[in-house]
């Protein structure tokens, strides 16, 4: 691992051993439906609240990746993750059922490659055993603990996301695979200046353009270096102020960006108002379709950028601003 | 950086390079209050909010921190810490003041040792910059969160404890100091099978007890290996079922043993009920005294078991039992 320039590290032994995600109806319908791992027919994911919902999803997706990667819980010498429900409930309640270190983070949605990044500065650092990166989102989970409990039935702002109801996991290990993880930039903590918990995305385009911006000039490139560049859920406001900021920074992403808020949900045919956002929206994309597209080398070089809002209810009601995080990682075919 | 054994890593050159804290008038009254390097003369600590006050407190801890390192906020590489807020609120919210990456991590009151290990992973693993950990917690914004708003004035069962209000901030670098991180054992999550939000120093007992003994195994040694082995904030009832449950396991560590919810305060002589608990409660103590102990040579080796109940109040409405997680980090005079 090397620090390079002033926010990023370059990997160099550092691979995606193995991936699984899940997820719920909603997201099966959806345009990615296909690259899903397991689907759950409904919100409650055999669960008998929406917390359990949330751990079948996390747990669907750790036993799935175990399996994809021919390991045993035993085998993994550290988990790291994180998800949306306060104290990160869900990852640590379910932790107690395995026996296997754990350490928590948090990232609001940017939980994904905060995880993803931290693992990779340990394998890549010289720790050597599997490390697994989980991260899940609930819908019901975090409307209530964000906005209002669903049952509510509140009106929608044209600016509001759909919280994704899945889950994913991807393994790190030293041993080489197809897919690496090669360059990554950290997010530094910007202030959005707004203060509506219904318009997230556009709370979180700062610190995506933020961490776009830094891990160009830190690696001395530009979009050309990569075939695609996703961040996390800015979706459909979000994502336009993302590219109005890059305007101004003289950067054109041109057909090289989406945003998986709007890749994972039919914002056109489905109920989601502006798009998908959540821990999982990224994470359900990462380890599903854009893992696809490298793995079967239709596309090179992936750049995530999964953006978080690290919002706090009694700080909002308080009158403060909400602040935004993006952390940035490089995905690569890796063709030995 | 190498794995040892089943859940541990040994490090060969991450250091101890500069250390702050901060607490409130409580602490400062405590028996430790000459280890503190800034008081606040009251809990507002100069902010109209709890929250605000417990900014105002991390803030102290980092730039005293950075003072006595003789660094700028430029020097720092990556911050890592978390607090007891949903969301890690506290600790985000102050970073937005500063130009630095920021990796937010939660393990409840374990946090001190968390980040303190997550950056010794990176520094040892060939991240060639400096790593600050941060963590804070305040009695007001915990209770309220956790238990009950201080102002209803709610009767205390003899079991609970009082959250420390305090910050400490530890920076880590490769650069060789007086105190050394030479080993540390990540903790499962362990379900103490308790309910009570009240007992929380029995809730993280049997975690505390774990990770010892992982500690012991992993590396092939006992207590006899340390001069000092101290857990985070366990006080008075869970300390006694610490040594219980160690008892049981032929672990005696006889006078070896202190537990910081038992050192910050006098619990016979302050209104601390069970004693000291909370992200700071371990923090302050380890920034402070036990650094104190090192740096001056009055103890060579200290072995630090922070511990934290990953408690949710909406699942403990569910009927759910509280996980309890503990890591473990042994600090270490660095004579050359």
């Amino acid at each position: 691992m090397r620090k390079v320039g002033k926010n990023s590290v370059a990997f160099d032994n550092v691979f995606l051993w193995s991936y699984a995600n899940s997820a719920s109806i909603k997201e099966h319908n959806g345009p990615l439906g296909a690259y899903i791992d397991y689907c759950f027919p409904n919100l409650y994911c055999d669960g008998k609240t929406w917390e359990d919902a949330e751990m079948n999803l996390l747990r669907k997706a750790w036993e799935i990746s175990l399996t994809k990667g021919n390991l045993k819980v035993d085998d993994i010498g550290i988990a790291i993750g994180g998800d949306l429900n306060n104290q990160i409930a869900v990852t640590s309640y379910l932790m107690q059922e395995y026996d296997v270190p754990f350490m928590g983070v948090y990232g609001a949605c940017s939980t994904a490659t905060l995880s993803l990044i931290n693992g990779s500065m340990m394998v890549d650092g010289g720790y050597d055993g599997y490390v697994a990166c989980l991260t899940s989102s609930h819908n019901s989970t975090s409307e209530r603990q964000f906005r209002y409990p669903t049952e509510y039935g509140i009106k929608r702002t044209p600016s509001v996301t759909s919280t994704v109801t899945g889950a994913g996991v991807g393994i790190l290990s030293n041993r080489q695979t197809k897919i690496k993880i090669t360059k990554a930039t950290l997010g530094k903590v910007i202030n959005s200046t707004l203060k509506d918990a219904s318009d997230m995305g556009r709370a979180m385009a700062p610190a995506a353009a933020s961490t776009l911006k830094q891990h160009f000039d830190d690696f001395g490139i530009d979009e050309n270096d990569y075939d695609l560049i996703v961040t996390g859920d800015l979706s459909n406001y979000g994502s336009k102020v993302f590219l109005d900021i890059l305007k101004e920074l003289s950067i054109n992403l041109g057909n090289k960006y989406k945003d998986s808020g709007l890749m994972i949900y039919d914002i056109k045919k489905q109920d989601v108002v502006a798009g998908g956002s959540g821990c999982a929206c990224i994470s359900v994309v990462m380890y599903g379709y854009l893992s696809y597209l490298l793995k079967t080398k239709k596309l090179k070089k992936i750049l995530v950028i999964a953006t978080g809002a690290l919002l706090n209810p009694v700080m909002t009601f308080q009158g403060k601003e909400i602040p935004g995080i993006a952390h940035a990682v490089a995905l690569e075919v890796w063709d030995e």
